[in-house]
């Protein structure tokens, strides 16, 4: 889930350019390292076993970073409060999070039509059949556009049910566009629809219900 | 989607323990360097912008990594051939695979009585509403649940139609118990049934439709 704290405002100024509703990695500090990471995770797939590089040597520096870090790392606790703080964009979540190396990441934009769209590459660790997007992979991007898109139109919730229907295989290696838009708002039902396109064809197409509810943030 | 080459044979085999359905990490080669990116994931996450740990060394050590990978890594072409050989389980895949690190991983094993199971701890990285897993992750675990399941009854295929129903919050850190069961067969419609539960209490449900076609192996 990504809150935006802007988007009623920025809906009602009518701007013709798109609002981003996601963090921007800066390049340096856990960003930079993040998107090293990513490298690492996709370089690893890449190699696989068959590879002549000196894993065992990679393992060790690996695990010396991760030392590393925990040795300068706060309390789960404390962390926990500190990256749910104030209502604007998360940094840390799965699908757009430029502290999270498992995001591809997918930035999104909100327009002025209610819609949020982001164009995003899938590589090797997001397969599912041979050379394709993996279907939960497609769920996953899916489920965080449709939260952000109910950010954007200003009512928001939890995911109460989710369909998805996959209409054609999802290549990897191509820009994908990834839609949203809230449908309906009933009471504390939020319905919401969305797409995955690749090459102006929609590949996976999915509608969310949620409830206008959401859990208490770590304090 | 996993393949298990011996699934029908150990079914008919009557045996009662649980037949691993997934690959299981070797602790050396790619898959101990796997497992320290995983760690190097999470702790990144944990750390934050916050941490007082030295990020841009970091991002260097990690792209050096990354770059002596590459330099040993064989064409994509040729690792795709590679990661589809055989019939056996996928090392590779987002969900169980021992050489993706953004698999958190989990094993999954069949019963006689035709499902399947596994258990799994998940931590920050899959993260949604605040100390929960992210709706779009359960969905991940249990497209992926569903297929192997398929694989288990012996008829298998693509995910058409994919519905989850979200019941609870899923929390992190603690054991999610993630099942899996072929419910009917159709002519080339599939149907499977799966959840995700949490101290004996289901968090997540989902139905899918199963078409039973598969995309060509790369060769």
């Amino acid at each position: 889930m990504t809150t935006h704290e802007n988007g009623q405002t920025d809906q009602a100024g009518q701007t013709e350019r798109p609002v981003a509703l996601t963090a921007t990695a800066n390049n340096k500090g856990v960003d930079a390292a993040v998107a090293a990471a990513r490298r690492v995770i996709a370089s690893l797939l890449h190699a696989g076993d068959g590879s002549s590089a000196e894993m065992a040597r990679i393992a060790e520096q690996l695990n010396a970073v991760a030392d590393h870090l925990d040795q300068h790392a706060p309390a789960v606790e404390e962390r926990m409060v500190d990256m749910w703080k104030g209502e604007g964009v998360t940094r840390h979540d799965p699908v757009t999070g430029p502290e999270n190396a498992i995001a591809p990441p997918l930035p999104l934009a909100g327009r002025d039509d209610g819609s949020i769209e982001g164009v995003v590459v899938l590589g090797m660790p997001y397969q599912g059949p041979p050379g394709c997007v993996h279907g939960g992979v497609s769920a996953l991007l899916l489920d965080h556009t449709l939260g952000v898109a109910n950010h954007w139109a200003g009512v928001s919730g939890m995911t109460a049910e989710l369909t998805l229907r996959y209409h054609r295989p999802t290549p990897l290696f191509e820009p994908l566009t990834v839609t949203g838009r809230q449908v309906s708002v009933d009471g504390r039902k939020i319905r919401t629809t969305g797409t995955i396109s690749a090459g102006g064809k929609v590949c996976v197409s999915a509608e969310g219900l949620f409830i206008a509810k959401h859990l208490p943030r770590p304090r």
